[in-house]
């Protein structure tokens, strides 16, 4: 064989093998150690039912005082554990905060313990030890030994229903655990309510509504065992209840179908031979238990694991295949397709195959055209995930964004979601950033929804005075630090947002209204103190906040960073900050500083988003404020010094292993930079239309687009050493700026880095 | 003008009036002293809506022990009560046992109050005191002057809405007090959740969810104000909250408009000039909150007060007129009509206008060609309630044996109500009642509703082995007292249902279940002492419970009855019963001695239900067992004491007073006893095709059939003193025997009474 001939042979084998099987590369095991806050359990992409094992149950708080250690259970799992207590059926992915983790189920073997027990002690209770050997966790799929059972547990997951496949050992005292009690983020009053009905020997239905992060959750579900138990029964572990009434008449512990309380667990028993498998389909449904059975009938009516596993597969080659890729090594392309794993995961679907969900004020609604979708974690995902969505997931960011002016349509405070999820707004975090979400899909032309009815709604969510100081922001053009805390933060976010709001009306041609918003976007200039050169906080007299520290991360007016970082939030209006921060020259030795600089540990002590995984110097990646920051060295003509540390942040903060991830991958964020700045450019200020170059990690990608286009990357010279990019070429024509257009990537085409070790 | 005409003239006139004004011999405040449990306020027929004046708020439990004085309270107002604390919109009509009492609305002026206060100092809180003599309580329309406030407080209602209408003094602090925590049989914990939202200046939706009788209930409301509040706030008084996450960023007691949690009382406030009047229309949902908005839009689209007052009337007034009655004196008017608004007011509608509504299984349903209704308290009520809506009220009799048959689809048990309301079985007393009911609608030839599944539903509810002692009863033939309590009442209803079920196979020609069932219906013999004379309690040993006492009502086997009352409750085999119980002769002796003997308090205390008002000798007619016994005499050629019973047990348990009822209303069984036995005949076994006649209080009857036909009652002789019965002519033919058949008054005709003072 000639040699040309191998060469063309393997090329096509490999594009062959990479079109076919990405999923191969999917690690969900990655971010599940340390502060990725990552889940390792089987989920489809944007799927409603997260299945995965939690490995503890950690108490929110201890004796009424916050227990700091639940933080690191996010996801309900973490990678050091020893023990796993069940798999439970939502998880959010990789947030910093939590909720969740409804309806554990655990199969068991001997003597029946309705007690988690202990990590210490497992035996003590029906959780097992389990080793990462026995461990398999892929896209769709998971697998591992249950140590204490010899039980083979197998997860897979369609959008609305998890399957779960159980291989025993052969006993006449198979139970399975069905948990009611436990959540993510639990503490006793958490359960508002449980009911359930063992409608007969195989189908159990009913609901549990909570009051955690999300204030009024109501979660439905219809369970469905593949062989009947034997015998079933519960315990109210509600400590005391001052009225029964005439339930009494029943013993409700034994068989007995008809259940409710706040503090349940059930259990069913079998009889198994040796390695016979018990299945569960255990269906979800934010609006009815009849819902979730319809959710079940449609999505599974059958009994064949190795199906569901296999469409799941194939769901999530699908997705993946949007974006192709070479990369140099085994590593990246481990790290790359992880990251759109996880970037597929939130939003996730919140709605029944009837197209009926349950909405903000708790109505059923009915959606009209669009897929109804829920978990908006938009302080973090506005950034880089929402734009990423907008690029290659076009039809379902749309979906979201109409999601979105759904929960606007319901709230009773008019307003878009903030932080939301399972028909809640939770308020978490500040800013009101659906605005850049829907703003980045207008500017970059890619609104499929009623435009002016979203800037209505971004308006309404603007000027709601009520919001977290934004009676003082409209009032005085900044939020005072005594009047309202993270003030800085809150103004700067406002300003961004405010400007989003600009561009749109820039968009539809309201003057009025443009005029109104890029007047309120420049406030941050009000929390700028030219004195020391960086943002701080003002109290409502007008002077600064005495006692100010700019690299304490505590009580200095931001959340979750510090002046040295969030100081550089302006992401419209980069120009004018650094002038403002007194030139180019000035401000590219302020960069330097924060990348190089060492932070000492107690100035972000206790802020649980931020660790020393995820720091440079000063630089924060492992939290969101800074991921814009590395960009600022492009608007300082120094782009190598922005190509240096993407490519340094890539390494250092990303990597295929279980503490692969520098920081919580706050529901896909982190993992949208990390693509974005694989592929060489970043959205530096979401609703613009364009990119900012910084240095490729692959060696070519292929973008698959919604519009039938197809956009292909190809990075000339490549390697570990070529980090910096000489030239840029669209379409055969030599970019003069750092910039890339929205546009010029939809109508397909090729961009071609050539990179040196170099820089010039 | 001649004598003649003038009667004529006068005739008809009186007529007139008494067709077109029944509603003024309505009187609502009847039974609401003492033991009646009936409530004042305004409701219209069978509606869902009972919007009502509660008169303090007594807790179930006090330091965790039942509080017996929340008896009292069933119905939320007890006549010799002194101050009102609100106006809440659902109450049970003369139950013995409670729940309800949702949305209580306060109007108050001056100091704002979120605390009740106490009764014996009201000033501390928002209750007022008032007084009986500025109350009016009229068919569908409640007035009374609060006097601490010197509001003048009215309400009406539609089927599904109640409106209030508040006249103010000149006041800047004019209040509405929206009080979420209240409620009746009410304790810490019975609270689930409240979620609501003040969704404009004049709108308020939400929902609570409770855990009382009902275990797992939710009521859905919306709320509309006539004016738009000027201000208004909240206070959450759950004493402690493990978390409450980022709504912490808002003062939710200060017009917040968002609010959820456990324990809420909401205030708004007006300005108000001399005698402005505020309304309120306040729908209810067992749906949504949207539901309750469009039951709202749909039956109250206006402010007319007067126009929804009127209305209300109008129905009561075309409902009472199903039956017209002359009477021999005005109070027995009062009572006779006051009887059949108490029959009319239960079961309730439970159903949107859109015709859904919330089933047993908590998923919302859509009733298909029927109507939904709850609250069946069928203990009671099967014995002379449905009865006699089967007779009056045909279609909406079957409607509910429709929702019976509904709630049957539902129930994870696979079986009939027992005591059912608000989408939850209470599983209060005993019997599977739904039976005779059903019965009693085939037995008379009036079944609307699909019989074969109807006959499935019965046995299916006959079969549920673990039911209160029916596995032992199927197995032994009876009840055994050791296994479960109240076990001879049990054995005895059993069987009497079981008879209901053979009727039903017998017209459906199912042999076998006639033959199994009317095998059944047999066991009442299992429970009869022979040696002593009385129904005893069997241990499952096969032996007698050891130290019996047939006068005790407390551990004797029988609930809420004692052996003396209990024994004879054989009503599908009278004649056997008295031969059992050594013949007529001996039989009658013994009924003489039940109507005659002294029954000290020491037999009876502690037994809500039955109270010296009921008794008469040791019959106790407050209570349900012994409805039937005073027709047992018919079965023993004694007629005239039967007719004796009749008339003193009209005189002496029912009058045109606040105390006026002997005993529990019990959801219009008390009435419905009082209404039949005023037209002279009774359904002395529900299922048979046929009613004892007894001795007629009124003058003259005309029943208007829903089949368009006319029965009409003449009693010839009629007084006070002419109590017995000398003949009865149907059709101008005379009865031989003291049975009226249902066909024949259902054909239409005239059934004549000739009275006598003298008993042959």
């Amino acid at each position: 064989m000639q040699k040309s001939l191998v060469v063309l042979f393997l090329s096509v084998l490999y594009q062959s093998v990479s079109a076919q099987n990405l999923t191969q590369y999917v690690k969900p095991i990655i971010g599940t150690q340390r502060m990725g806050h990552t889940y390792p359990g089987a989920t489809v992409p944007f799927g409603m039912v997260q299945l995965s094992p939690d490995t503890d149950t950690i108490p929110y708080a201890i004796h009424g005082s916050y227990n700091p250690k639940v933080y690191e259970y996010c996801a309900g799992y973490q990678y050091d554990d020893k023990t796993i207590v069940g798999f439970s059926h939502t998880h959010f992915n990789g947030t910093g905060h939590s909720d969740l983790g409804d309806f554990l189920i655990m199969p068991t073997t001997g003597t029946l313990r309705l007690n988690p027990g202990t990590a210490d002690n497992p035996e003590s209770g029906f959780r097992t030890t389990f080793s990462h050997e026995n461990e398999i966790a892929e896209a769709g799929y998971y697998k591992v030994l249950l140590d204490d059972y010899a039980i083979t547990a197998e997860l897979t997951a369609t959008e609305r229903v998890g399957m779960h496949r159980y291989t025993f050992p052969e006993t006449k005292e198979a139970h399975i655990i069905f948990d009611l009690m436990h959540g993510i983020y639990n503490y006793p009053d958490k359960n508002v309510w449980t009911f359930v009905r063992i409608e007969n020997d195989t189908l159990i239905t009913g609901y549990r509504q909570t009051n955690g992060w999300a204030r009024t959750r109501t979660l439905y579900f219809a369970m469905s065992f593949s062989k009947p138990f034997k015998n079933y029964g519960a315990k109210d572990f509600e400590e005391q209840k001052t009225y029964r009434g005439f339930w009494r008449k029943f013993d409700q512990e034994d068989n007995f179908p008809d259940l409710a309380g706040r503090q349940l667990r059930i259990y069913f028993d079998f009889d198994m031979t040796e390695g016979e498998q018990l299945a569960i389909k255990f269906a979800l449904s934010p609006v009815s238990a009849a819902g979730a059975l319809k959710n079940m009938e449609q999505e599974i009516p059958h009994w064949d694991f190795e199906r569901v596993k296999r469409e799941a597969r194939d769901q999530w080659e699908k997705e993946l295949s949007r974006i192709t890729v070479t990369c140099m090594k085994q590593e990246d392309y481990e790290s790359f397709y992880t990251a759109i794993y996880h970037a597929f995961i939130t939003p996730t679907l919140y709605m029944d195959v009837d197209g009926k969900y349950k909405g903000l004020d708790q109505n059923i609604h009915q959606a009209e055209e669009f897929t109804n979708y829920t978990t908006f974690s938009l302080w973090d995902t506005y950034r880089a995930l929402h734009p990423f969505l907008n690029l290659i997931q076009t039809g379902r960011n749309n979906d979201m964004i109409k999601s979105m002016l759904a929960h606007y349509n319901q709230s009773v405070h008019h307003i878009l979601p903030i932080w939301s999820h399972h028909a809640n707004e939770n308020w978490c975090m500040i800013g009101y950033h659906a605005v850049p979400v829907i703003a980045d899909a207008i500017g970059k032309g890619e609104a499929q929804f009623d435009v002016g009815k979203a800037l209505e709604a971004c308006i309404s969510s603007a000027k709601y005075r009520r919001y977290d100081g934004l009676n003082y922001y409209m009032d005085l053009g900044y939020v005072p630090e005594d009047k309202s805390g993270s003030s800085v933060s809150k103004t700067l976010e406002y300003a961004y947002d405010d400007w989003c709001i600009a561009q749109i009306a820039k968009k539809l041609d309201k003057k009025d209204i443009y005029n109104e918003f890029i007047q309120r976007s420049e406030n941050y200039v009000n929390v700028f103190d030219p004195t020391i050169g960086f943002m701080r906080p003002k109290l409502s007299n007008g002077t600064w906040k005495k006692d100010f520290d700019p690299l304490d991360t505590h009580g200095q007016g931001f959340i979750e960073g510090n002046a040295w970082n969030y100081s550089l939030y302006v992401p419209h209006q980069p120009e004018k900050m650094i002038e403002m921060m007194g030139g180019k020259e000035r401000f590219v030795g302020r960069l330097d500083s924060l990348f190089t600089m060492h932070l000492p540990d107690k100035y972000f002590e206790n802020t649980e988003d931020i660790t020393r995984d995820g720091i440079i110097g000063n630089y924060v990646h492992g939290n969101e404020p800074s991921h814009h920051i590395p960009f600022l060295f492009n608007y300082c003509e120094n782009p190598h010094k922005t190509q240096e540390i993407i490519r340094m942040v890539m390494q250092k903060m990303y990597k295929s292993a279980p503490d692969g991830l520098g920081g919580n991958d706050d529901c896909g964020q982190m993992s949208a930079w990390y693509i974005f700045n694989s592929l060489g450019f970043y959205p530096f200020a979401p609703a613009s239309d364009s990119y900012q170059i910084g240095s490729p990690l692959v060696k070519s990608a292929t973008l698959h687009l919604e519009n039938g286009n197809i956009f292909e990357i190809e990075v000339k010279n490549q390697s570990e050493e070529n980090i910096y990019v000489k030239e840029v070429w669209l379409n055969e024509k030599k970019l003069t700026d750092w910039e890339l257009k929205h546009k010029d990537i939809m109508q397909g085409g090729k961009l071609v880095f050539v990179m040196t070790n170099i820089h010039n």
